[in-house]
């Protein structure tokens, strides 16, 4: 994998994003924003599942005027998601967000745009900038020929992040999403050789939980791999949890992030002689509470069984209705299958 | 994505991999290979999910003897793995396999070797060298302090392959999974710039679905977009099928295959104000069986919807308990939400 890039370090609420932070998850709730009550349970579902930081939509005044409301109630930074108007983000910002995803390019009057710029520099709150597909600007269609290219989405981040320089703000994150794998990578690519912000990464519109998992994994994974990517976001039409299950698999896949046991195990073959979907679900929801990054191994035979065992700290090796319990490569116990997940158990308790 | 990588083009069976024909699918049997109705009938069953090239474990000279008609009651190449045993690679030969996944270096004797290649040569028949992190020689993990390394993989490769080389055998196609991403990556990157053989991919003992899929989609995914790959495989610890499932999405969503229809739908947010998750789920559900190419997107708000739909052959954008069909880009009818899906249904069927 190739080194992470060197962005700037934006705080955000309590977190830190860009420069060696860690690689950050975010989700974006689905409740109507001026509904207190529900966006909260949302929200706190959320941070139990692992979510760092949360975006709402603020469509209206009254979502707005929620949010101060919102913030007191919950942990993790809260993003206002705001389009075209400069009074809802000036709210915003007074009810206290930490964040604000608004394209400033988007406001109408440069005088309205100024407001809102010297107000979230007031409370130090970063500003995204968040281009995607699907919105790009009239101008810069016609340019490509009414076509949405990578080249047309990184052109549109650089006029909003230009009106944001130019006023001297520079506490800036950028995302560049499009509903596709190869635009919202080379997109990326293109925009992370001409600054030095950090990025917010995901494929927006990526569709319902199976497909957008594959998507997702290898759009975000592809630019995570490639070292690109401060936050991630996966978008699913789906519960917003589901998208944090799905964004911290594709990090603790990349060893972006400690996050549990990793179980290695294999497809079965006509070499099995164990059932062991069964046994390693088993295993799986054995091991489901524990939060040490443990490398737990699997297998089901004796060709590649002993090699990966050797590199798990515990693992089990099927063989004919018996299985071998080994610990960091050496055998440590011969157990008849119906044992093998009482004494698979004491054993992972010693570790 | 980088232009595919120009490899060597070898027939398997009725099929050809290499060169510029299509990445094909691959998966492998989990029954005993020597029980011949419960072998095809899996093997029918992951055709029929379109699988394109089934291997199928080859242990002893029951499952060897087994081949000739299990071969003669499927249709797509049948690929006999085999361990270290020429006989039983002979006897596949002679049952008429298509292909034999087979590590030459494995064979303790050179005579025997020859034996094996000279059949396969009379036959036409390729050889995979399947390299994998869990059973790497023991000459080679010494030689990089006891730890599987992506250059000791591609070294492992290389003299296996050097073995068929220098016995004039060139029908060569190579693999070398690991269970973990990043040597998996980089292993084929390395050998790719080595070898002009076409190259089958995949992560090996991914895990159960959720993870394996997450893994899979990342590390394949990221050879795919390399130009990396002429076979894939998903490696599931879960039925076979699911392991087909999850290739061709990959597939499809770089655009390696077209595959039935793509759903582009928005993760709901606090703007939607119709149901989307229940609303693209029957979406999907109505379009399941099209095998035709469209692009379908299903929208929850006037933010990106309009821009999303004009890329799209049909799309609903969702407003306040309505919603638009458009088609092309143009907006063919504005209609309540609970009629939304019969008016869908209808212009599909005009497409």
């Amino acid at each position: 994998m190739k080194n992470r890039r060197k962005t700037k370090k934006i705080k955000i609420g309590n977190v830190f994003v860009g420069g060696n932070s860690p690689v950050l998850i975010q989700s974006m709730t689905n409740t109507d924003t001026a509904d207190v009550k529900k966006t909260v349970k949302q929200i706190k579902d959320l941070e139990k599942a692992g979510c760092e930081i949360i975006r709402v939509a603020v469509p209206n005044m009254k979502a707005a005027k929620s949010l101060g409301e919102i913030k007191k109630l919950i942990n993790i930074p809260l993003v206002a998601d705001i389009h075209f108007s400069y009074e809802l983000a000036l709210e915003s910002i007074k009810q206290g967000v930490d964040k604000l995803r608004l394209n400033p390019g988007n406001i109408s009057n440069l005088e309205n745009i100024k407001k809102v710029v010297k107000a979230a520099k007031n409370k130090k709150i970063p500003i995204r900038i968040g281009i995607n597909g699907g919105s790009l600007e009239k101008s810069i269609l016609k340019k490509y020929k009414n076509r949405v290219t990578a080249e047309g989405m990184v052109e549109s981040a650089m006029r909003h992040i230009k009106i944001l320089e130019d006023l001297n703000f520079t506490d800036i994150l950028i995302s560049l999403k499009a509903s596709d794998i190869e635009r919202t990578v080379e997109a990326y690519r293109l925009l992370s050789k001409k600054v030095k912000y950090p990025l917010h990464v995901g494929v927006t519109e990526a569709g319902t939980a199976f497909r957008g998992t594959v998507i997702s994994s290898i759009g975000i994974g592809y630019l995570l791999y490639e070292g690109i990517g401060d936050t991630i976001r996966v978008s699913l039409t789906d519960k917003p949890t589901t998208e944090i299950k799905v964004a911290r698999e594709i990090l603790k896949s990349l060893n972006l992030k400690e996050d549990g046991p990793q179980i290695t195990s294999c497809p079965t073959c006509g070499r099995t002689e164990i059932d062991l979907i069964k046994l390693t679900k088993q295993v799986e929801d054995i091991v489901k509470d524990i939060k040490k990054p443990i490398h737990i191994a699997v297998m089901g035979c004796v060709v590649n069984g002993p090699g990966e065992a050797h590199e798990a700290d515990i693992a089990i090796i099927g063989g004919k209705k018996v299985g071998l319990i080994v610990k960091k490569g050496e055998i440590i116990k011969n157990v008849p299958e119906n044992k093998l997940l009482e004494e698979f158990k004491k054993e992972l308790k010693k570790l």
